[in-house]
């Protein structure tokens, strides 16, 4: 029995070591059972600071601080100083001057942490709830989490990653992990959205190629909302080029999972009526973020000397 | 002793039979008292999803559900995927995954629910909160209350409803549930205002022809909000034609109670110096709205087995 | 032994006496020494009320709040009926009929409290969190506190305030409290942002003159966004001309101390790299101000009756 490193933030599940991950990964399934945090005995201050449009990060977030006994602070960017000029730096520092524990933050910087965690007069620990084109360190923990829930384990698992996988911060997280553990990895969707450096970790197929042969079908979101509209598809010619049609679906093997980090845009990425099907983890996934969050909560809290692999 | 049908959802007073609002009324004048709410012995998330601006039945559902020992998500519309597109029942289904319990909605959209209670993957408790011309229910439920409270049973009430009765969402379900409990409704106001339907219910009469007659002044805001502008009558108008003023004050019998929604439109449907007078409930109706939604709230979470008539 | 008088609101520091004052700074050192409350055995609703940008503030009243037990309600001015032309009047009016318990208000509007204060229906505790060009009350005292830790008694002090005096909601509270509790008063800044008022309370200096002769320096907040940007400075040279420069902080005594009340422009009234230095109280300002809000929630919730001086 050895104990491993504690963390005091958690920004990156690219720079966790394996260890670290599947530990949180246990914690998340305890908590997902029951388990009940033993928390230190006093109060602890998390504030969720969000500069981008969400609701499932967000809000479960928000309520895996409460399930954990946190006290929560949403912190309104749109009525606080930052409205007159105060950086990220300054207000975190306020945060953790006024007592804030943990500080869960959305950016469109890509590491904006880097000042943070460099100061030393910051004391909370920080999470990222999402940096830019960075990651999103706790979809990929949820993502990991589904899988290993359905599969038991990762090895030799064929996982394919369509769509908007340059636009996605979780895309990366999600090829690179699923490797580290040993799955197979591959990539479709439209060629303008793939990069060479994915060829490090899968080849690029033809949907159509793929879908009767993979274990987990993971969908990326197209985000509109970061597409200047030049593309040259609508969404009817999306779907059925590069989607999860009725068709296609009929062709996953049976015990086939469809994931998708939500929101889902229907009858673009998936078919309407595939969305809450009997193969898709979509609601799955929501349901695991907040167990994920507990323990990326816990383990920055808490530290890890306790847990043993 | 008989018991009475378990309610899961809270979404019409109208569609609501006579047992179902008396005994929510039995509830609410319960906790009004001091009763306790004997509540699961789990922790309960609610999520208060408003649409549309509101000071009274926003913050008194979120008080209510601390009253009874809930955890209050307050989500916030701006800052959340509704802002990409999302839509309602996604943004439901969301919630429902993350554990969610009961989920209080203000939308413009009427019957924004249907779809809602349709769906085999939501799991959480709908509460209206007022959906677009539709309904109003815990108004219609809190002002009940106040009548009841002052003068302990409907039957042979008179009462008048007065002013924006189109485009009100509590006028319509008042009629309905003051006359199945056999109270008179009269109505006032501008006639582009009132509809014949509502001849169904109670002669649409002067205000001035009224006033002496009459336990219940039950006046409507006038929802400048609603309107394009384009009514004939300025504010002293409305008021000098249609308002209580002073002088009508005068006039009201002894025992008669002033009501109004809120807010106020003061010295347009009310004088000023009346909105705050010995006859006025309004400040009452307020205070009676927590106690009114606590019983709501009580109802989905934990049905009505145990209570008896 | 004597007891001093009940305060039931707290909205201004200027009209408090001397010996209010000291109980507050005395209870708020006792928080800040880990002391709790001895709350009333009843769920207690604090409602945040901000019209106007704050994170230091409305943050470190919530924090407070929840550190006193209580329930706390952040009031969205977007979202109420604020926005259907609701007056403040009505809203407050309305949380104290919710039962809301007290009432944190900042808004632009000087005295906005009056009217509040006046009504008999009115039934909550107000605390001003800044009314305009008027008070920032509690800033004030977490002024006082920081300085009282820092030298434990004001006798004698020589406190210099510099910059935006006539903009300041805190520098003619603290002029005033300074002077009452015994400290020798310096103002210094550009001219234009002086007043002949402050005469009163001491002399106008450069601030060359000042800074080896002093104990504290009290650096204000160049407000931007309450200029119409008609100054004739930069901010290089505003920093050069009234600033504390990295050549003038060589100057300070040993002993001496910096506080702003933040946010800080960094590099224009404070060195960037003074900010967070050494001689710095600003950090400690932020900390101070949650222990100093509780003193004054629990002054007005529970009044002082069992407090002695």
């Amino acid at each position: 029995m050895t104990s491993i490193a504690k963390i005091d933030h958690f920004v990156s599940v690219e720079d966790s070591s394996n260890e670290q991950v599947l530990l949180l990964l246990k914690r998340a399934s305890a908590f997902k059972q029951g388990v009940l945090w033993k928390s230190p005995k006093k109060q602890i201050f998390a504030a969720n600071l969000f500069f981008e449009n969400s609701t499932r990060t967000h809000n479960s977030f928000h309520i895996a601080e409460r399930k954990l006994g946190m006290d929560v602070l949403e912190f309104d960017v749109q009525t606080s100083s930052l409205q007159k000029g105060e950086t990220l730096y300054d207000t975190v520092l306020t945060l953790s001057a006024l007592g804030v524990d943990v500080v869960v933050i959305r950016s469109s910087v890509e590491r904006y942490w880097d000042e943070l965690l460099q100061s030393p007069r910051i004391a909370c620990h920080i999470v990222n709830g999402g940096d830019g084109s960075g990651e999103h360190p706790s979809q990929c923990l949820l993502d990991l989490m589904t899988i290993q829930e359905e599969f038991g384990d990762f090895s030799g698992l064929k996982v394919a990653i369509v769509g908007d996988l340059v636009h996605s911060r979780v895309a990366r997280s999600n090829m690179q992990m699923l490797t580290r553990f040993g799955a197979e990895v591959y990539f479709s969707g439209p060629k303008e959205w793939h990069h060479k450096e994915f060829d490090h970790y899968g080849w690029f197929l033809p949907l159509d190629e793929l879908v009767s042969k993979i274990d987990v079908l993971m969908m990326l979101r197209v985000q509109h909302e970061r597409h200047d509209g030049s593309q040259s598809f609508s969404k009817e010619e999306y779907h059925q080029a590069y989607g999860l049609t009725e068709k296609r679906a009929k062709r996953l093997p049976d015990k086939a999972i469809i994931m998708h980090p939500a929101p889902v845009n229907r009858d673009v990425e998936i078919a309407n009526s595939l969305v809450e099907s009997a193969k898709s983890r979509i609601v799955e996934q929501m349901r695991n973020g907040v167990y994920a969050r507990m323990a990326i909560l816990e383990a920055v809290m808490s530290g890890w000397e306790k847990y043993y692999l």
